[in-house]
């Protein structure tokens, strides 16, 4: 096992004091980068998250060639899915999509909880060969079971997430009943990838910013709650991200996670009055942002720092990673982070 | 010329008390409405907005059967663009579609502003034969310049914006020609719409929530601004709309707008508190509701009228009629808002 020799990232979810501002990038791993796209050449998605030396070896290629304080276990939402016997594939250009996707009770008493020893191996291997070589943290995830339920109801991506919103508000035992088997299942794989040696974990509620406040707070909140409820005694830091969550972080804040992943919407400074004081944040530059010249970087860049104010502050973008972005400016971005006085 | 019988939507945009509370429905005419299907059948979206006969029956449709209190102009915000000449379809399953996207100084120098009159006739015969039907008032509409930016250079409808983004930050001087074209062009097809009989206005800037507040600030609201400016002495109700606004409401209510529009993520009473006190709100239920049981509907209903208050609020829809509702559901719907008693 390699020793950890930057924490930064580490201590910064904790709140503690830092020498300098550590950044990492949610998709840092993938798309944008040239030596990824050669493998994609010749796997697919879930052919390089199933291999546990393709996956640790995609994990590993930001950490090269951009300087980040932190390395994200390069996989997909959607794999405990399929570890739990549901039969998915990830299209090319379209994103997972469900076989058979889940819309009344007895689809839901069909499901059966994970047991990552047997279903996802493949994961916890990878996450043992990614802590023999990096002597940076590595992040474990999971998706959070709102947005994996909305795969699994709507059969794919969806712009409106109806059918989901339709089972949750007009059969709310079965809705439940999803949410059980989802939320556990999530339990045991994070405690999986953490004893497996996984130093701090992110859980993705993507899509939850299409819920009105009260809807998430009655049928989704208590279901995040139990999922860093089940992890705590681990002791390892844990944050929560979603986009569109402008209205809702006041009450994800109050779900157990150690740290808030904010999208570019939602200025830091205004995020931290939303949340308690001195909890931490993640994020928050616009991808988009990353498309243009330099010097509009440098002056977004800075604004986030200036704005998040230094203390328990994570940079990294406000959403992944886009295909088109130059990893050159990420590179660039690292170092300027990198260098950003950060405030006594 | 048809009387006006109801002016309750009206009086409620002006912030003026209502017997009863108003109410229609963001594409109430549309995609839910058997009898809309049926036309659809037989011709393309485009077709139904170029003729007048076939536009003005779509629009009343929804006013025949749900007894709403508004009318909405039945049209495309992509119909001007077509009428300055952008070669553009609509294409089902998709969107607008643009053939030869703007991409450049010289892509934007090509454009020529709208002239109503001659390029877009066929909605002002529209709006002329409503006026001879309708008692209740007409609402035209246009796309604000974001938004058709964003088609205009993505070259379609897009996840991220993220081209629209790095020309708006990266070459400004062209992103403020192609403002500026689009809003003056707003403005003459606002203006041609009032004169021939709208009776309010609504500007739909759908895309305008994936900006950050200062980006909002800086590169688009003083368009949106010019374009209540351009319209205010012909002294007709103006509404502004987007969804995923929660951070720029309060940027949004100083943009000269009567009435602010709001998606059901921010709750009316927390949406009140962003914008100048008096200033009237529309909505904001989430649409997907209307696909729940009708309990669930009438307390949800009932939820967002009590939020808002009474005074100053048009009750709609958070975004638009999903095409699985049940017309049912909506008829039923305006009776619950017309039901309530509204707080004097």
């Amino acid at each position: 096992m390699a020793a950890l020799v930057n924490d930064g990232f580490l201590r910064a979810c904790r709140g503690e004091p830092v020498n300098r501002m550590p950044v990492w990038f949610m998709r840092q791993a993938g798309r944008s980068l040239p030596e990824y796209r050669a493998l994609k050449d010749r796997h697919t998605i879930l052919e390089l998250c199933r291999d546990p030396e393709l996956a640790a070896e995609v994990t590993l290629q930001p950490v090269r060639r951009l300087g980040v304080d932190a390395a994200i276990l390069f996989s997909d939402i959607v794999v405990p899915l399929q570890g739990m016997g549901i039969a998915l594939d990830i299209k090319a250009g379209i994103g997972p999509v469900i076989d058979e996707p889940i819309r009344a009770r007895a689809d839901v008493d069909r499901l059966r909880m994970l047991e990552p020893d047997h279903d996802v191996s493949h994961v916890l291997d990878a996450i043992k060969l990614l802590r023999k070589e990096l002597e940076i943290p590595l992040i474990g995830f999971a998706g959070a079971p709102f947005t994996l339920a909305s795969y699994l109801i709507e059969g794919g991506p969806s712009k409106n997430h109806a059918r989901t919103k339709a089972l949750m508000l007009g059969d709310t035992p079965t809705w439940s009943a999803l949410m059980e088997v989802l939320s556990e299942s999530v339990v045991a794989y994070l405690r999986a990838q953490i004893h497996a040696g996984a130093q701090a974990v992110q859980l993705f509620d993507s899509w939850v910013g299409h819920l009105a406040p009260h809807t998430y707070e009655a049928h989704v909140m208590p279901w995040v709650r139990s999922i860093f409820d089940g992890i705590r005694d681990l002791g390892v830091p844990s944050i929560l991200f979603g986009i569109v969550t402008g209205e809702l972080l006041s009450l994800m804040s109050r779900s157990g996670a150690d740290v808030i992943g904010v999208d570019w919407r939602v200025p830091l400074d205004e995020a931290r009055r939303r949340i308690p004081p001195g909890m931490a944040v993640q994020g928050n530059l616009d991808p988009a942002v990353c498309l243009a010249p330099w010097d509009v970087v440098q002056a977004e860049a800075t604004e986030v720092l200036a704005r998040a104010g230094g203390r328990g502050h994570i940079f990294n973008l406000g959403h992944g990673v886009l295909p088109e972005t130059d990893p050159h400016v990420l590179a660039e971005l690292v170092d300027l982070v990198h260098s950003w006085k950060v405030p006594s």
